[in-house]
């Protein structure tokens, strides 16, 4: 049942993107037939079909009747993907909280058109389910469970959450899951098992803003591997990175990363792991977004490929389920023990109403049916919004086209001032996630994180519209 | 409407009680007649019969009919209150939180006689009540109130507690309230806010083991002050103790410490704050077992008579109402907006479901009735259980005598080993909290704390008899 390493046909779709990424494989260019493809490689032509169902879904290739598969037209020049950023090679100390704070305090306002948002439209999410499951689990409620899910959490919960991950062929320990208040306790709670102040932690490059933060608040230090807008973290540059200097904890999103989009193959997963492991660096794996994949099925985590219990897995129901519940978990590995200890000495154990309250949804069975709703909703929002972008930003920007979640993330022209803009637009009522916000050195500077997670929000495409026009100057 | 200190009676009472307390008025005494203390005090006759009554429900004192107040028999010398201990002067470091963790553990399980749990007994709360206005509430959540209640917490529930500060004469700022995931992280979040790693804080001798779990976390060092088992901190010590050495801040629960039960009387925390102003020292005020007094009438915090926003006020409904909801908050003066801010890089916002149930409870309007049935149960069961420990343990053994809450600290013979005694009481399935927990050196080696708050639970009084007995060896 378990399955710790990418399947024959995860395989070929990887190799398959990787080429078209490299440019070996250009736009018009014919894949090798199936059946070349199936004596190249000794697969079977199932395999080779679910490959390329899995490109077709992910927009690199297309089906061309009675001709075979063919690498889909690029996007014109100026709606290429933005860069992978050269990041500076030494750690420096972080500071980008007064800017997220603001940030958030925006949020807050329901009349400022939420393009700056780190959170999807409330509408897409299972409100009335939950409260009903909410109300059922609580008039059920044993005395004896209050103090029974002390610190670790909920039995039942933590059940269906090893069931998932068995689902998804990682074998979790029996007591390895810790349940938090959502995946930022759990990340900082792991993060702080595996450091010292003044460590040294890899980031991606750009980064999250609020591991920027925690490091922050916990005195380490960032430093940048480079990442691709597609692939995720370069591992090459990461091996580099190890061989010069210590490094005592990596903290990546190697799935749907925020605010790139990319998604990294499962091989380039498994390279990371591996190499993680001759190192012996824990990497702390933020996946709060793995359910929102476009792709056919759920992208493996790292921490599939982790046979060290060195990937300190950390995810939450707030992106794909129940926003506001505050839910998240995280397995982590060899660091569990210790992960608890920190729960009970910084929380001391997670609300018992919202947990119960998923549990019980789980238990109804009709997760799974909803993820493939909000999926759905998420993408077509997203084309969407690009083609809106693409039509009223200036030429030479550069939009990322990624493979679900609900961001996407822009390089505008070099001389304009993506802040200057973020203020413009706050002013209007439009806020944004300005790029300087995903560096510790306030790098991106003509950056924008946009949230085109609000489907059937009226003000979208005006707001959207407004920006191109403020970006063009 | 504000009260920033203590009223007429209260300060009578006061007195009156450290007269008795340092043996001024011996038992047997009568206290002056009313009449002579309106006289000399030049107060009315209802203010003194106030500042009685309140002594008498304290079991200070005593009415005789036609005849007056007395000063009450004291309990017989064997039974005398623990002394108050002297601690070390140099601060040190910390680390109990193996021993601690232990004892959670032991609180999961529910065939464990929970001498040692740090909650009273479940069935004393509203629990399906709870459920029913939790059950409410989120059939009537606006999706909007998901992202409007980020970080600093639900609206309508910030407005209940304000209301309720208002009521004890606190008046807060409207920003100042930050709900948090119970009072445990608003204190972590305040002892942040006020420190450096490295810093010194100043706490209780004993202490509450989760306070020196979070300075061993945050990398502080503890210095502990006199702490008297009835009246609280010694003010004068602590002035001592400022004037020779930085404290960067003061964690103290001068309102029914745990575990001495101990509560300072208003003018004591009057003269605390003003020291504190003085020296510029924040107070974070741990006041979870606030609501849990024996009194007449709400003690008032320590909060109440600062005027500089020097004094974090943190407290819960955890020990009062709802367990296992993880719903506390802090008041955190003139570092409240830092405290946000860190409450934004560790666990976003509170989950908002506990949040709901919880106002919708207050708004319905039994929250003072349960309070008065909760502290009359729990005030009961304390009676009875001294009254067991009294008739079972060796002589020599002292008990403090706590006005509310539910905890008592014995100080057992010397030649006792608590650490070992709670050794081979969990052998046998009971648990009790050890005294080195207490303390950063472990002193209080032959002291134990009592969970006395389960009411109803038919093991109790067969496992303090076992306790006694092997005390006495």
């Amino acid at each position: 049942m378990g399955r710790n390493r990418p399947t024959r046909y995860e395989h070929l779709a990887d190799d398959m993107a990787d080429a078209i990424a490299a440019g070996l494989l250009k736009p018009g260019d014919a894949l090798p037939s199936v059946r070349q493809t199936c004596q190249q490689r000794g697969i079977s032509p199932s395999t080779v079909f679910q490959a390329y169902g899995v490109l077709e879904a992910r927009g690199l290739i297309e089906a061309r009747p009675r001709s075979g598969y063919y690498v889909r037209p690029q996007r014109p020049p100026a709606r290429r993907v933005p860069r992978a950023a050269v990041p500076r090679a030494e750690a420096t100390a972080v500071a980008v909280s007064a800017l997220a704070f603001e940030l958030l305090e925006s949020t807050r306002q329901p009349d400022v058109v939420p393009l700056g948002s780190a959170f999807p439209a409330p509408h897409l999410f299972p409100l009335d389910a939950l409260a009903r499951s909410g109300a059922r689990a609580m008039r059920r409620l044993k005395p004896t469970q209050i103090t029974s899910a002390l610190t670790v959490g909920d039995a039942g919960l933590r059940e269906a959450l090893r069931r998932r991950y068995a689902l998804q062929g990682v074998a979790l320990g029996e007591d390895e899951l810790v349940i938090t208040h959502g995946a930022l306790e759990a990340l900082n709670l792991c993060l702080q098992a595996v450091t010292q102040p003044g460590d040294v932690v890899a980031v991606e490059s750009p980064t999250f803003y609020s591991a920027l933060q925690t490091l922050e608040r916990l005195g380490l230090r960032a430093v940048e591997v480079a990442t691709d807008p597609q692939l995720g973290v370069d591992v090459d540059a990461l091996a580099a990175l190890l061989a010069r200097q210590r490094v005592a904890a990596c903290w990546f999103m190697p799935t749907l990363h925020n605010p790139l989009g990319a998604l990294m193959p499962p091989a380039r997963k498994q390279a990371l792991v591996a190499l993680l492991a001759r190192h012996g660096v824990p990497l702390i794996e933020d996946d709060v977004y793995g359910e929102l994949y476009a792709d056919l099925r759920r992208p493996p985590p790292a921490r599939a490929f982790d046979t060290q219990g060195l990937v300190l897995h950390c995810a939450s129901f707030s992106k794909c389920l129940a926003p506001g519940y505050r839910v998240g978990w995280a397995a982590a590995g060899r660091w569990a023990p210790a992960v608890q200890r920190l729960k009970m000495m910084s929380t001391l154990a997670t609300s018992l109403p919202p947990q119960l309250a998923i549990a019980d949804y789980l238990a109804q069975g009709g997760y799974d049916r909803h993820l493939r709703q909000l999926r759905a909703a998420l993408a077509t929002e997203q084309q969407r919004a690009r083609r809106v972008i693409e039509r009223h930003f200036p030429s030479g920007t550069r939009v990322t086209q990624p493979a679900g979640g609900y961001f996407l993330w822009l390089e505008l022209p070099p001389h304009v001032d993506a802040l200057a803009l973020h203020h413009r637009a706050m002013a209007q009522g439009i806020s944004t996630a300005p790029g300087v916000l995903f560096s510790a050195d306030r790098r991106f500077t003509h950056h924008l994180r946009l949230n085109v997670g609000h489907p059937g929000d009226t003000r979208v495409d005006a707001a959207l519209r407004l920006l191109g026009e403020w970006a063009a100057g």
